[in-house]
């Protein structure tokens, strides 16, 4: 007698039932159709790498979560990231690759974080980065967004905002107002929306600024309105810094090409309070958020950076990406319903015999397959209602059935297993209607 | 100044420039198509598991090979194969899930076995299964091969040949010789490709078996020829045993399915000399080679067994499966050739702006997307060939130039990047000629 141990997996991890897992699918399905239809290139890194090399970069809080672990003398690591494993892959493939490198990659990474709801500690993210040898024209930081656009629409969501911010802009607001520390600054200003107005200047006050510069720090952040108004009233500031007059030139170049892709104030706005992470992003920065579920937060981000890898060489290699994570956004959708409605089958029919007709069943459904026509048979014996039931459980549209009349006449029975309706069709027919489906 | 760490990844792990990974997930992609199209459901377990569950089954020389390690009070590992997870995954969800249940999985798996050329320490693996609950017919011993020469020839294979055998009929065959050791004989047997006919018979003897007996043996593994004669050679051997005629009979029903499912004698045979491994199958096993590439070995195998999952659940889970080893596959073609002629570029064309005409080649672009034809835009500064350069790098087979005079005219150039020929098109015809290119 064998012993039994509970199957179980690990708590903060996850998986999900088919049905489940084909909506998920879907969704990757589209995300990378639409990464490559843009030219972005699939690149496939290990799970596993050398702990030294993955954590060179080092860094507190995220190096607490990462699996790390020996085997022998080494000393490796699960990637907690793809952003990390594009500057380990470009710089060690540097000579092999053609600049602009655009990749796109799209798989699991691992944090050992606190365990919570939506929140896993192995996760699919889904990155687009395109990498400059030396240079990367200002263009590709209004070709990302626009992708992203597409993406979503794709996706099913009409309605959702893609909200713009250029870090030079910010940096140089700061500066212009004597302020050294605009790091201490943009985190108390990224926290805007938790801690509200009042508590925000506060904070400021005590970073030891004038109550005139605290200010003038809510006015600049409170510039509202469509892309014209606000890119006028940046101007109107007449902050007289050099970065500054870069970040609102980029802003501006950056909203223009957007609206080239084909993306229109409907879908994105410039939004000076976001900064998205503080020592990473250097100009434009994005998150995106879906109008009918404010409640996820932002779905989507990323932005341009100086340098993807000097870490691990020499080469100046400025980039700008963006990262969807998908597992948290379908736990979020499907949470919140948005799947309901959706087909669950990837098969056009199920085909059952009746009596003793399966080889007349496998005959069908070879020609069903050899005409393109996904299907699967039904092979086990048993009632006509257990061979619905099961039909029913798959989430099938339509049922085949193969019995003694129908092997007699040659005109099969075609079932909607949703109305229940049945009509006898010939082999050609039933192939068209099918086809069609 | 930062320190710089080489950019290097773990011995024995593996990974592409994109042109090659283009290949690769276009094969993935090939037998991820098969797999639906015949019913089978995704699965997406953790690459974690709870050690304890995952080594349920114990076991020698994988479990050496296992990356196993503990974070916190947790003993975790990676999965070593997708057989193992999906014993756990149908013993946890047994009540949530519809039988005959039909999964694929096409994932990666973790072996720190000894570093080789091409056998990676971290793989994909392509498997479809099927689990009964309590019984499962035996025309799915048919199915699953016919899926597969289905996805070999997909996958743009004209020959291979997969080759089936019984292990029901072996053991009884070995019972009905008086051998009470067949795993013993078996072993010797399924060596016989390697050392050869003597001194298979010389270890037979070994073993304790009558000259006779081993001569029997070699007599029997010597059946040879198509399907109808092989069977024919089986009856022939008046061999009085339940098991063997058991086996018999399976194995004419399963070719019988086989030749239904459309698959010809030129694309399988009986061949009894495979046994496939010693302990796990129980029934129908499999093989498969590439003719054209037979130091391959064995690309696809697989079988019968009796019960999926007894280290987790009482219930009763035959089943039957087949496996893709594509890391494999794919290394060995590659070092082949196969792939020399492959086209290595997922878009149709890229757009090149000359002078100062990147916001026209962007609206064409998006022209060009809204119409569902996958493109890319060259957007730094440079020279006509360091732009046509980066094309050929590409692989890319056509090129859109927008210069000064194709915006005055409204007549694009498209350059064939093969021939090196340029045709002045209208944006219309542009569009109907990349759309069915």
């Amino acid at each position: 007698m064998t012993n039994i141990v509970t199957p179980s997996i690990l708590p903060g991890f996850n998986e999900y039932l088919p049905e489940d897992q084909i909506l998920f699918n879907n969704m990757m399905d589209t995300i990378r159709h639409n990464y490559e239809s843009f030219g972005f290139l699939p690149i496939d890194t290990p799970v596993l790498e050398k702990a030294q090399v993955l954590l060179a970069k080092g860094g507190g809080d995220t190096e607490k979560q990462v699996y790390r672990f020996s085997k022998g003398d080494t000393d490796m690591a699960m990637r907690f990231d793809l952003t990390v494993p594009l500057a380990r892959y470009v710089a060690q493939h540097f000579s092999e690759l053609s600049f602009p490198f655009r990749r796109y990659h799209i798989a699991k990474v691992y944090r050992g974080e606190r365990n919570q709801k939506g929140r896993y500690r192995e996760f699919y993210q889904c990155d687009i980065d395109i990498i400059g040898n030396g240079s990367l024209a200002i263009e590709n930081d209004g070709e990302i967004p626009a992708i992203i656009c597409r993406t979503f629409r794709d996706l099913g969501f009409d309605d959702f905002t893609l909200r713009i911010n250029n870090r030079k802009l910010l940096t140089g607001f700061y500066r212009y107002l004597g302020i050294e520390d605009s790091l201490s600054v943009l985190r108390i200003v990224d926290k805007l929306d938790k801690i509200g107005i009042e508590k925000t200047i506060a904070e400021l006050e005590e970073l030891g600024l004038s109550e005139d510069s605290a200010n003038r720090i809510m006015q600049f952040i409170a510039i509202e309105g469509n892309t014209q108004e606000v890119l006028k009233a940046l101007k109107a500031l007449e902050i007289n810094d050099e970065l500054f007059s870069q970040g609102v030139l980029e802003l501006e170049q950056v909203v223009q090409v957007i609206e080239l892709f084909g993306v229109t104030e409907k879908d994105y706005k410039i939004d000076l309070s976001i900064a998205r992470g503080l020592d990473y992003y250097t100009g434009t920065v994005y998150e995106t958020t879906l109008d009918e579920y404010p409640e996820i937060g932002s779905v989507c981000s990323g932005g341009r950076y100086d340098n993807l890898a000097d870490y691990y060489t020499k080469q100046s290699l400025p980039g700008v990406g963006i990262s969807i994570g998908l597992s948290r956004l379908f736990f979020k959708l499907k949470e919140a319903g948005h799947f309901k409605d959706s087909p669950k089958s990837l098969i056009k029919a199920l085909i059952i015999p009746m009596g003793d007709n399966n080889n007349e069943a496998i005959s069908l459904s070879t020609k069903l397959q050899d005409n393109g026509i996904a299907c699967q048979i039904y092979l086990e014996s048993g009632k006509i209602n257990k061979k619905f039931k099961y039909a029913d459980q798959l989430g099938v549209e339509k049922a085949i059935i193969v019995g003694a009349e129908e092997v007699e006449t040659g005109l099969w029975t075609l079932r909607d297993m949703v109305t229940g309706e049945q009509e006898k069709l010939s082999e050609n027919d039933l192939i068209s209607l099918l086809k069609n489906v």
